[in-house]
């Protein structure tokens, strides 16, 4: 064995720095810790370094010996810890580690109080810049929402249709995906559920059409929202209304 | 270059037929006629013929050949005409081509009668069995659909959203893509626009409201209108509902 | 809440059978049971009865109230289970259940034994018609094709890509997936492996080398190897080549 | 009609600046004007407006309306006017168009020189922020991608598979695709061909074994030739190698 040449480790006489080389869509089971709650969950995971010049190549076994050895819960804590052990593993000062997991929540029927699990998507994203370290906690919520235009404008009902929101955080302190899941939907005409008995399928019918929203209205009340939050840096919001009247879709996005 | 072993076509002595092989998911620019209109687009298309278990292989450039070299605007004829030589071609006695477009229709405005483009996928599917052609055409309508039981047992509102019907049809004499997309508008709460100004969005919203629709209706209104096409040998029609109030489909099926 | 009307209970005129009627795309997490195991992951479900004439339509919320309450791991037996009591709580002489997965294995790599996790989709699907129960199982096995007449003609090299591999089994006693994963895998030029080190690498490579195989050969080493299965009933078995040399694939597809 | 409220038009009092806002996925078939060519296609078109605090929507339909009405090939020069129109129509400081489509090129096989259509992703993408104005191509480019460590570690073949290379470059004066294209193929293994016959396939097969590159290779030699290119002011450059013997892909990155 130790007689095979480790190419990826000759040197390079082009002498040009790698922003980014690693794995890209490994899926594997992990556990996910959030809020009160640690669940079993399946991830999709991005993991780069930096390659400096004088290095040909990375070592591509390593990246995927890391995440699947890893047992402990994915949340923030270990999100920076595993990307720090990544650098050090691959000898990189910088590097990133994006990872994509459905999360599931029990939701109660506004008034049967029946509870079905509400799936939504997160992507954490790690990234170590030398003594820097970046978190960021991406969350897609999928919401109705019930045009303002067309209520005000028709005798008698409302166009209304899913709209996903997606709201991007980089946050200082530690931010439960749970927080930014009630703000979108508490922004939205009213938010969606997997089983819902008559009682409250009336009241989630009233609810949005008392609550009409246009794209820009959702994405500047979570502004204003996510502005209350002292965890959260920056952060960029967007809603995509796949308009139930249009096949296409009606997009609005703010960056703070 | 007469020196190249041709591997494909050594003797298989496995003798196991193959019901399909080819090639799968090549893109090409073509022309489609429908109607009274021809127009240029986009196709992706597969091709296979059925392999006689003598043959080790087939040879998969002709196939790409026959489909670059084909000038024709795209229709029920053509197709059979590029199944029939695609057959002789690769010396087959059973083969299919499947041709997926886009197909673009202007439509007016229901008031302002202002035009716009919307757009359809369909597909188009011949298959040859030694002396017997079948011929199928699909075709996804998107549309609006609005629940009747939240309608009536709401104060106001109703929860509506955006619907995609796939109506799949086998026909004996050509049927235009234009009579499906026609019925299934008509069998659903309200068609979809690529424009609306305002009078037009307040028409659309009430006449949505006007016709509530469960997923069951939609198919069984489709049912019986394409029981009446006398062109139609059978069919399958779907509806699939992207719920504005839960996070999965409802989904209706009615196969003739 | 008992004066809320009972919209999907009403009596239906048209008196037209629905093939299918119910809920597509429900997300959830399971437990999956296979072979020795029982892992955590996330499945996508479709829940579909025969609605008959009469009635205008089903109750949506009864399938999500039935596979959120299921505990048990999933198999062939849970499936059947489930199939059956869906259609006595939904009143349906016919009905079927398909669920989607991915199941992981753990596997070695050829030389120095490091084990990594390898992921396959998996598709269980029972229908019940009456008396009948039918039970399906799909595997999708992602393996590399190395290409025969390339070697052939080439003074070095062969081209090779990854191909997905699908075998969708009917079956009259329980088969497991990891059978299926085995029987495609040996059938292929090579396995894929999550984590290879520089030895591995090489056997892998030579391996490919070895066992060169068309897109036809493939089907058919599969088809032989399944006809060998007394507990399946018939089967499907197809391969998409993603070409290296080409944007499109090549396909190979038996129905048995 | 002009009694229906404008209710777009009402004074927003949150006064948040919406970064985007306008529509996204519109599909429409479009002229593609490149190099000595003009062909018809079909493109998916963004079109977003910076919307100010004061204004409590934007007016959707106008983005429509503008893309429907441009009857003249999209490039460069098509892509600025139609940015500056639709900031005018709209009344806005900054806004931007993001147009994806494909493009078509006759392609001659290496030996037989057969010609077939290779089909590559475009992404055309113009923003405007007051006076400033910015013009980026993004092109996707199938290749390749032969591993130098298989290759040198094993008595015979090497690993290969299909690598997407992705050129992102913003330009200062008009960049034809065709140049990023060619850049993209040298810099790969071996380019993709939609037909080739077996001589083609030999060379293909040897070429690329002559020519083994790491993902880390592919975008520095790709680096190395965008730098001599003085149309580009800065570019991103990344490749995807599907790998042949994992279930995941190798990525690497430089942002020059």
């Amino acid at each position: 064995m130790s007689s095979l040449t480790d190419t990826q480790n000759s040197i390079d006489t082009r002498n040009i720095d790698i922003t980014r080389v690693g794995i890209k869509d490994f899926t594997l089971p992990i556990q996910l810790s959030s809020k009160n709650n640690i669940q079993h969950t399946i991830a999709k995971v991005n993991m780069y370094i930096q390659l400096e010049g004088k290095y040909r190549g990375t070592h591509m076994s390593r990246f995927i010996a890391l995440i699947s050895e890893n047992k402990k819960p994915i949340n923030s804590n270990t999100m920076r810890e595993l990307t720090i052990d990544m650098c050090q593993k691959l000898g990189a000062k910088n590097g990133e580690i994006i990872l994509q997991t459905p999360l599931f929540i029990e939701k109660k029927a506004p008034i049967t109080k029946i509870t079905g699990l509400m799936n939504y998507e997160l992507t954490y994203h790690t990234r170590i810049q030398g003594k820097k370290t970046e978190q960021f906690l991406e969350v897609k919520i999928p919401t109705t929402s019930l045009c303002p235009c067309s209520k005000e404008i028709s005798d008698y009902g409302a166009h209304n249709q899913r709209s996903i929101i997606n709201i991007s955080a980089q946050y200082n302190q530690n931010i439960e995906p749970e927080t930014l899941i009630k703000i979108a939907e508490e922004s939205s005409s009213c938010g969606l559920y997997s089983i819902l008995k008559r009682p409250d399928e009336k009241k989630v019918t009233e609810s949005a059409y008392e609550n009409p929203k246009f794209v820009e209205d959702i994405v500047r009340d979570i502004y204003q929202a996510l502005k209350q939050q002292p965890e959260i840096i920056n952060f960029k919001v967007s809603s995509e209304n796949f308009e139930s009247i249009h096949n296409h879709s009606a997009y609005a996005e703010i960056i703070s």
